[in-house]
């Protein structure tokens, strides 16, 4: 195991995060991977009280706080803030501690972004943000963000995210698929320990258009995108009827599908597996990875949220540094 | 178990028609349900020696067909023709067996849409050529056809198929998805034996628009068919973000989702059966369901196509047909 631990960041203090820390934390507390929740401590002892868990353990430095993990959450405070304010100072001291090195990867908990804006905040989202405060530091291969959904034996990066469908259409180019396969590769190669990935690239229209009948994408845009990144050496199918490539015989064929539109990628994902979907930022120059869900305002502070998708998140980042430090395979 | 057996139609000789037809008469010829296959005789002779099967029995009406059907597949002759004639004249016959009650229903093998248009078809496909042989005979409720696949403890009808996606969205309106959604009910009723359908409306965009922010078309073209829709007394839910609304806990609360573009019902339905998924064609005068997959040339004559979509499409057609009748549940 990595001897730095993950940080956890705290997500919006009144959506699930709190609650589904410590949940994470009494599942993992024996086997690992270890981590440090980074929140206004009272946040973790209220949802300990809440979940009738040990009291987590307050630290204020990273060195140490690993080894208290087996008895006890250790939570790193923040200088006070409160909602969206907590939010970020939480995501700006996990990032820090990552670059540092006291940290070995990011795990995020779900923020809510309209709460960010009204608190101010100006970027389109989590990852955006992740993609700023890390600008300045170096990165291995092409620099993201790309976006990527891992769960049911599936992983999906996505050309596009947060767009209406006709824009997203419309954002499509070669050099937006070539962006996001070439980041995909690097990142599996380097984080996931797939010395030679495997890519899968999806086709836009019904039956990847069908020779022209069905659309012209296929071949005015990804024929030409396939054609240069295959050049470049990069092993990338398609583009595949996106009806037929998602299903555990098809998958076996590649390690990432490269998917166009938001839903392309997540459908699939989330209908194998709603519960332990995992998000990976890809390209990034720390490792990152968040459950694949929201605040979940409607059911905190109940002790009913579900912590498996952070669970994935937490063991997936945990892969992903060791892989990337050479600690493993 | 209804007395008229079911049609079956040979789809393009070529493909694997004739080899799974056979296929799966041997998983169904002791426990139903009965079918009668519409074809030259030759290439049902040609595919039992394949398969070291009994050689099937040529029948030339009807009456007594379903009684051969433990002993032997009956193959109802066709007047000579080869090719897509071949393909055509099946369907012809068949259409006209259900038309007349000799058939309770209509299950169609695969053709090839390519080879139909060089000898002259000029219809978009297979659904439609049904819609127009059916168009003077009356139908309950509204007429369609929609296409829905069904697969997987999931049902998916479509408002649009095989388009562009970019002119899928420019299709949509308010009336073609209450269209789909009013014949979906009826039929869920209707065939289904499910008294009071519940539907669920899938969302254009990302998070299902997010209340503008990811596009209007829920907003302008969505909500105001589901509120009309509801006014007529359909129980219909949405738009709901399309990601989310497919894993088995989701779907629990609806029996079809309506879904706006071929991928968007496709993916989930083949994700997760994607060797039983079935294409049934609601709001036609006649049953009709078929297998969810192509001719595939490439394996037709080798033996090893798989009869599972067949076999979905056959019963399924069968517990349509006896609903339909009466006679269930």
């Amino acid at each position: 195991m990595n001897a730095a631990p993950l940080a956890l960041t705290l997500g919006d203090p009144d959506g699930i995060g709190p609650e589904i820390a410590l949940k994470a934390w009494r599942a993992l507390r024996d086997c690992g991977p270890r981590f440090v929740l980074i929140a206004d401590p009272d946040h973790a002892f209220e949802a300990a009280r809440l979940l009738d868990l040990p009291r987590p353990e307050a630290v204020t430095g990273w060195a140490g706080a690993a080894a208290i993990f087996p008895d006890a959450l250790p939570v790193m405070a923040l200088p006070a803030a409160r909602g969206a304010q907590a939010a970020l100072a939480s995501i700006d001291a996990g990032v820090a501690a990552v670059l540092s090195g006291d940290a070995a990867g990011l795990v995020t908990n779900p923020i809510s972004k309209a709460r960010l804006y009204e608190a101010g905040f100006t970027f389109p989202g989590h990852t955006e943000y992740l993609a700023h405060l890390t600008a300045q530091a170096p990165v291995s291969g092409p620099r993201g963000p790309v976006m990527m959904l891992a769960g049911g034996g599936l992983r999906c990066a996505l050309v596009t995210i947060h767009r209406p469908l006709r824009e997203a259409i419309d954002a499509l180019t070669p050099e937006a698929v070539m962006h996001t396969a070439r980041i995909t590769a690097h990142a599996l190669a380097r984080d996931f320990a797939i010395a030679r990935p495997r890519l899968a690239l999806a086709g836009l229209n019904p039956h990847a258009g069908e020779g022209g009948a069905l659309g012209r994408e296929e071949i005015d845009i990804l024929a030409p995108a396939l054609e240069t990144l295959r050049a470049d050496g990069i092993d990338i199918a398609g583009p595949l009827p996106p009806d037929t490539m998602f299903h555990a015989e098809a998958r076996a064929h590649y390690d990432a599908a490269i998917c166009l539109y938001h839903d392309q990628g997540l459908i699939p994902v989330k209908t194998l597996d709603f519960h332990g979907g995992v998000n990976v930022t890809l390209g990034l120059p720390i490792v990152r990875a968040s459950p694949d869900h929201g605040t979940a305002f409607d059911i905190a502070g109940q002790g009913i949220a579900r912590p498996d998708s952070l669970i994935a998140a937490l063991k997936l980042a945990a892969d992903m540094a060791a892989c990337r430090s050479g600690a493993k395979p």
